[in-house]
């Protein structure tokens, strides 16, 4: 090998550069990662974090949440966007970490549905509002029970991803409980497919228990109220199934555990492992493991045997009251309530898992050319539930017969606005063959039609394809069963379609060959020697049998 | 708002849950960011994640590299993988950290080019053995004029994020310098367009100076020599550009500096950055600063002026001596090397900015029918210098006309084999008019056509769409850029092609001609009043001419 340049040192010196990362730095640098790539995706997940946040707190207290959404602009190319809830409020000692610092929060630890799970959405949004602007993020909290709120200013120390405090005081607040936090970002008011209002009304279909009061910047206003006052079934936080668990996981569990026997330590920190199991578990691993071991001191070869043991012994499937799907009623209400079609279908699936993770699949679908959506406001621009509300009051949502088929994908009942190619629902719609249900579709594309497909996944942890949480990675196992959704719903609809499928079938032969009427003009000319005037007439011709056929 | 089963203590009992997530245990939970997903992608994954260090390690310490990859069963579903270098070598203190610690390395506080940036891959391959085989990593690593080298087993604490080394000694290695890192990892060997000899092969045709041998797990292997000995020009490590600085980073530089003057900060924190421009600067800003202001007393207000006047005030574009480009001459000969194209073309653009971080794209075309690939193999399966040498050993890089476009996505050097259809590469080539090249090409798809497309982007920070580093995000002025040199590249394919295409269309026409002839004989037949026989005669007559016509 040849040697150039090279010193002795150099390892030496190379190692003087290494250091700590760290992980607000890190995502600041990624903030992509985040969702904060533009100014106008980053308004949006701000308000995305600080909503999913508002929601899961409101039910986790059991209360029916009422959210206010507001968009300013703040000038200069800023946006100012606060987010209030009627929530249990935010203890605070807690208040500082929870909006600025990464990676800390209650939900990555649990094995039960919530719609965060990382810890980092909304102190991100902070971190982006410092990073732009330079404003810390603006938080009001009272705690239920309290005489007073807590009112403070954070932003991230990102060296050392630690919140940097300022002004924290006892404020008096009109409301009995909630909590209300507000961002100045650079930021870009979105519109379309991705705004921040599309944004809203997709988490009301999903969420018939919701009300959202949305201001926006410039003038627009909405107020939806929900149109259900119970609140989803409360998932119940598991333990995780045994068949979850990697060996790497297992050596790790055992070694954390406060259990002082084998037989404990399976009984108690795993889900669906009763004595008998725990019993035939060891029994089966052998390896001189007894049901007395002490977890602590259990040998590598001895947890190898352990897993195996697992992936053999029969064991119940896995607990399923950690999930909280939507339901095929509330589903239909939700889509009835958004689109004006002529068709609706939807189905639950049962449960099902993917690496221990228990989840549940649903799909709905929305065909007709009734395209069409009605604007059901009053002049203040109020939605009446009394006139049957409809949310679908921006052009986004309309559906043209003409265009791919509305995707509307849903993560545990959060709406998933970007990222739609890399997401596993968008894989499951392209590889359904849709064709045979009576729709028009290019190969490995999403059908050609009049058609709203929504599919929502809900689980304990759902696997997003980034932190930006936008599309949910395509596990084969996740996307098989989304499949299998969308076909029973597929075949529903094909019984709908059958007749309209073969008037549009002939449609497009004819469409076909009419381009080529002017080729078989000069073809025919040539075999059977006709004039120009005498070609002419037969294109003419034929060209009228063609259109006295379509009529038919 | 109604209240339901709330009590006031629930703030409190939420409260006592919230804690910590260590980025390891992040990462740990989602590993498909980092592409350990699958078993077939991990083993590609941690091969790539060695690989790049050590290329890395080597031209820094302007070593000609030479690496080993072996990878074995291990029996029972298990991967030994190995990557070995000629490097500098690790100091014995950092081998803890760089294989055990995510978010710790060298390259990440850098401002130039490396294949590495975030200091996470090897140490994520080390996580996930662990985690699937429950093995650590295996490390020996011998400095460069030390006499023997360090042995040692290291893994991840999960919980904190720290290295847990055992079996840490002194032992003598065959080997001046270098590092050997051995993973077992729950795996399956990849093959085809993913298989780890494909990212070899790519890794050969961006780095022609790199030596590579290879060893599989069913006895294939191959040894490529460099063809050539020089290293690519040492990318310089430079200050941040003023105008990629966002307010709020401008913010903590201030209160970060050392410096004592505002002057001598702006002098001295940034690159392009004379004393004439930072007068400027000052000047421009006004609001009572001045030359010798503190920068860690200025106000917030100050600092919006100052972020306000360094947008305005003319400033030298960014250094351009961090990036490293291939250059159009190695990147021609890469592309000769790989295919066996009919015509060739480069264009290396010049250097462009996306937020402040300078970067370089490099685009290459090779088309042509000349679709067979040589081996040049001699029995014991190597490739010779002296014949040559080809790479393109294996059926996945053939290319076919009826296919599309074959992509060669580079970033940094570094092949990116999968999540193709996220990358700002993909995106600029389907958003390219090829059909005005004379290409074959639906809307919004690849081009259609017996061509390889190359692309590379050199930057001091590439914006990869994920940990796993497997795309580029697709930032509009990235995607340009890269459209830019497409462009160039396909008016030089056009002239090229200019007869070839006339002749496809037309082809092209007639085939679907002749998929009517006999809707265009029952038409005929209507109008001319024909005898079943007539017709029939007619059409193949019809036929002939046609056939007659493409023969010319």
């Amino acid at each position: 090998m040849t040697l150039e340049h090279s010193h002795p040192d150099v390892a030496h010196e190379m190692a003087a550069h290494q250091r700590d990362i760290s992980v607000s730095e890190f995502f600041l640098k990624n903030r992509h990662l985040l969702g904060f790539d533009s100014p106008s995706k980053a308004s949006l997940t701000t308000v995305k974090e600080a909503v999913d946040n508002a929601l899961d707190a409101c039910e986790e207290a059991g209360l029916l949440p009422e959210i206010r959404v507001e968009v300013s602009n703040a000038g200069d190319g800023v946006l100012s966007v606060s987010v209030e809830d009627n929530g249990p409020g935010i203890v605070e000692e807690q208040l500082g970490r929870i909006f600025g610092k990464l990676l800390y929060g209650s939900k990555f630890h649990k094995l039960s549905q919530s719609r965060g799970q990382q810890g980092m959405g909304i102190a991100a949004a902070g971190m982006y509002a410092q990073l732009t602007t330079g404003k810390p993020l603006h938080v009001l909290s009272r705690v239920q029970g309290e005489s007073t709120a807590t009112e403070l200013f954070v932003s991230i120390n990102t060296a050392k991803n630690r919140p940097d405090i300022q002004g924290k005081k006892r404020v008096a607040w009109d409301h009995s409980h909630g909590t209300r936090v507000e961002a100045q970002i650079e930021g870009h008011y979105p519109r379309g497919r991705h705004s921040i209002s599309t944004y809203l009304k997709q988490t009301a279909i999903a969420n018939l228990h919701v009300t959202i009061h949305f201001r926006g910047p410039h003038g627009e206003q909405w107020d939806h109220e929900c149109s259900c006052t119970d609140l989803p079934p409360r998932p119940v936080n598991v333990k995780p199934h045994p068949r979850g668990v990697e060996l790497g996981q297992l050596i790790q569990m055992l070694n954390n555990t406060e259990s002082r026997t084998l037989l404990r330590f399976l009984e108690k920190d795993f889900s669906r492992v009763g004595r008998k199991t725990a019993r035939r578990i060891i029994r089966q691993a052998d390896q001189n493991l007894t049901e007395r071991s002490y977890p602590k001191r259990i040998a590598h070869r001895q947890s190898q045997a352990l897993y195996r043991a697992i992936q053999t012994v029969p064991i119940s499937g896995p607990r399923t009251d950690c999930i909280a799907p939507i339901g095929e009623q509330r589903l239909a209400e939700g889509l009835h309530i958004e689109f004006d079609a002529s068709f609706y279908t939807v189905t639950t699936r049962p449960p099902a898992v993917y690496r221990g993770n228990p989840y549940q699949i649903e799909v709905g679908l929305a065909y007709g050319q009734a395209a069409g959506t009605h604007l059901e406001l009053d002049e203040h621009g109020h939605i009446h539930k009394a006139t049957r509300q409809r949310l679908n009051t921006t052009p986004e949502l309309e559906h043209r017969a003409d265009e791919p088929a509305y995707l509307l994908r849903f993560a545990n009942r959060v709406p998933l606005l970007f990222d739609q190619e890399g997401c596993a629902i968008t894989k499951a719609v392209m590889q359904t063959n849709w064709r045979s249900y009576g729709l028009e579709q290019a190969k490995g594309a999403l059908p050609h039609a009049p058609l709203v497909i929504l599919a929502h996944m809900a689980s304990v942890w759902v696997p997003y394809t980034s932190e930006a949480k936008e599309a949910i990675a395509p596990y084969p196992e996740i996307v098989k069963e989304i499949r299998l959704g969308l076909q029973s719903c597929g075949r529903r609809l094909a019984a709908h379609l059958h007749h309209e499928t073969r008037v549009s079938d002939e449609f497009d032969r004819r469409t076909h060959l009419e381009k080529y009427l002017p080729h078989i003009g000069v073809a025919l000319q040539t075999i059977l020697a006709l004039s120009d005037d005498e070609r002419e007439r037969m294109i003419a011709s034929l060209d009228n049998i063609l259109h006295e056929k379509r009529r038919l």
